[in-house]
């Protein structure tokens, strides 16, 4: 194998070498011209969930795919019983362990599913019959929660801002004593409000941490369950993160089945079923990605940058307004409107072309959302103000 | 950019390019040697699930990762509202339903979770509280199926072959008339049995097809619901696939969380909540390459040589035997045992040492299982048989 020299100097060799160089030379170019058009603009991936992940994720992701572990195999072909895999889901969960702090009687488990599935799941585990559980109502994903609640027990809607179209978060209420628990929605991905610090109430405090987990500092072991599905700070789409108190199991008279109960993922490592290899592979090279840039503190600090940046703008720039109450706005999920909807189309059509994508708003309530996931860098925010900037000046 | 050429025949240039080409053929001879080292040996596949993907799904799947039809991001990255990735939903759907050739009646549903999810989400859609179902109990899973409907209904357990170790399929037993569904595991992975026909009764048909989908061609319309986690014939694992006659829905009286509702589902166009994009994307590419290569009518047909071949050599090998009924015998997961159970060890290491993997049998029933999917070639069919003749021949 391999390419034969011949010996030095003779003619004839040196016109099929010249040949060769000619022919290598040119595929070189050609190489180099593709890669220079494809990567001529750059994506800045503002998309709500699933959203952006690091490069580097990314890349092992793809190299994990054609070859797991210079074993030969695809990841996809791996056995999940296998030593390989066994110990990609133990790093994981010591992983999260390690990040969130979390105490001995705090467990986590990585499920089949996203944050729909623990509306059930959750008060399915905790909350018996007659039981009543207190729900936080900030929103579409938290009346979705509440929604499900209510198949298992009773829910006493302990705060809502409803009533002002979700614009803010609640703050005298009261959560009665005999709430099982009480169930809040972090940060609220659709209208871009967040729990700026974490309601202390006697209540065990369950909250679905979906969009801001893992980028932000608090103090995880106050919890009694968290929930939160991967694709947006965590991985792609298709796997669950749950962390429980242990103490909270096994309190109640209702028969669970079998993939329902947080006990059997426990006692199994969270290998009771088949799990979802490739999803949970992407957490764990995310969870990675988040230690060595620094782990939750330093993503806060990026996170509280890019926010401040962003927000600054929508206050300066005589053209945007913000849409929720500013002492509640999140730092994950920048939701901000025109003050002349007929700019907003054309202002949609400027940053499409310019490789801004996913900050049209939901569709539940239009507008923009620019979400500033943890792998955003605060180069694509600086970019997505300076278009603000620029439509100002060049299109108004 | 590029490498530019200098004037022919100048001796000084001349030295720069030879040294260039020197450089240039040891690293090509550096990347062959290496590339030649690691594809020494090919791996055969026969792992029972997660298992063998074609070539061509792996590389798609890998490039998707990288850059989702050249749209600048990846795959991973990409909202599952867009229109790209609903046409994946889309097309994944209309695939299954052209290859299954499924009536208008019959919904095809991609959700989280894998067959473990269904073993209760079957009985919670299909029945209600006072009502019965009858399962054939033919192997761990359809036990752990059994297990589940216990917390919704009544169980009949219309056939057994637990106490002959699960062996054989049963063939003489009645279903009770009132029964709401008869479910049966059309192919037992651990224990190596396939139900040749499928049983006629007057009862809805319910099957867990979880590793024969798309091995056999099938009168599908005939079930009233078929289930399959996609890990073995479809795809990666963390997508389930539920093909449900929509007659048979929306008759309990029990209240059904959002989530687990199948008619949510197929309102929804599995859409209902984030799906597990990468996954249904795996099963998309797998489609597509069981339909390029000929349907599962070619699948059906490539299954058979394979498991032929394989079971002529178990039979005529003195050194081997199978181990379940001979008429029963799957297709898929060929499971042999050793005459001499001291050989065992040196044959696994024997087969190991020549880059075959997965053979040994499920930790609750030892020996030995090859599975046969659709992915796997008859090349590494035959690669085995002669591992096995050559270990009667060398070893013995």
């Amino acid at each position: 194998m391999g390419i034969g020299l011949t010996d030095d100097g003779k003619a004839g060799g040196m016109i099929i070498w010249h040949a060769l160089l000619i022919f290598l030379t040119f595929a070189a170019r050609k190489l180099m011209t593709e890669r220079a058009e494809k990567s001529t603009q750059k994506i800045h991936n503002f998309n709500a969930g699933p959203s952006i992940l690091p490069p580097k994720v990314i890349e092992e992701s793809a190299a994990a795919i054609k070859d797991f572990n210079n074993s030969g195999l695809s990841l996809l072909e791996f056995g999940h019983r296998t030593p390989e895999f066994t110990s990609v889901m133990e790093e994981a969960s010591a992983l999260v362990k390690e990040l969130m702090q979390l105490d001995n009687d705090h467990e986590v488990l990585f499920l089949h599913g996203g944050a729909s599935t623990q509306f059930m799941q959750v008060p399915m585990n905790l909350l018996d019959d007659k039981e009543t559980a207190a729900y936080a109502d900030t929103g579409v994903w938290a009346a979705k929660a509440i929604n499900e609640a209510k198949f298992f027990g009773n829910v006493d809607i302990a705060c809502s801002s409803k009533e002002k179209g979700y614009t803010f978060i609640p703050k005298d209420f009261a959560v009665p004593n005999d709430a099982r628990y009480f169930h809040i929605t972090t940060n609220n991905t659709i209208y871009g409000t967040q729990w700026q610090s974490i309601p202390r109430t006697s209540n065990p405090l369950v909250a679905d941490m979906s969009s801001d987990i893992f980028s932000r500092t608090l103090d995880f072991n106050s919890f009694g369950l968290i929930y939160a599905g991967a694709q947006k700070n965590m991985g792609a789409a298709g796997v669950n993160l749950v962390v429980v108190n242990n103490k909270m199991l096994g309190k109640l008279k209702r028969k669970l089945p079998t993939i329902m109960d947080y006990r059997n993922h426990i006692r199994e490592k969270s290998m009771l079923n088949t799990p979802p290899v490739f999803a949970v592979y992407v957490s764990l090279l995310t969870l990675r990605w988040i230690k060595s840039e620094g782990g939750i503190v330093e993503m806060e600090k990026r996170n509280k940058e890019k926010a401040a940046l962003l927000y600054q703008e929508i206050d300066e720039n005589p053209l945007f307004s913000g849409t929720v109450l500013k002492e509640d706005r999140s730092k994950t999920n920048v939701c901000f409107m025109m003050k002349d909807a007929d700019l907003v189309t054309s202002f949609l059509a400027y940053t499409n072309s310019l490789g801004i994508t996913g900050i049209k708003g939901h569709r539940s309530v239009g507008g923009f959302r620019a979400s500033l996931y943890n792998a955003l860098p605060l180069e694509s925010v600086e970019f997505l103000i300076s278009a603000m900037q620029k439509f100002k000046t060049d299109f108004t």
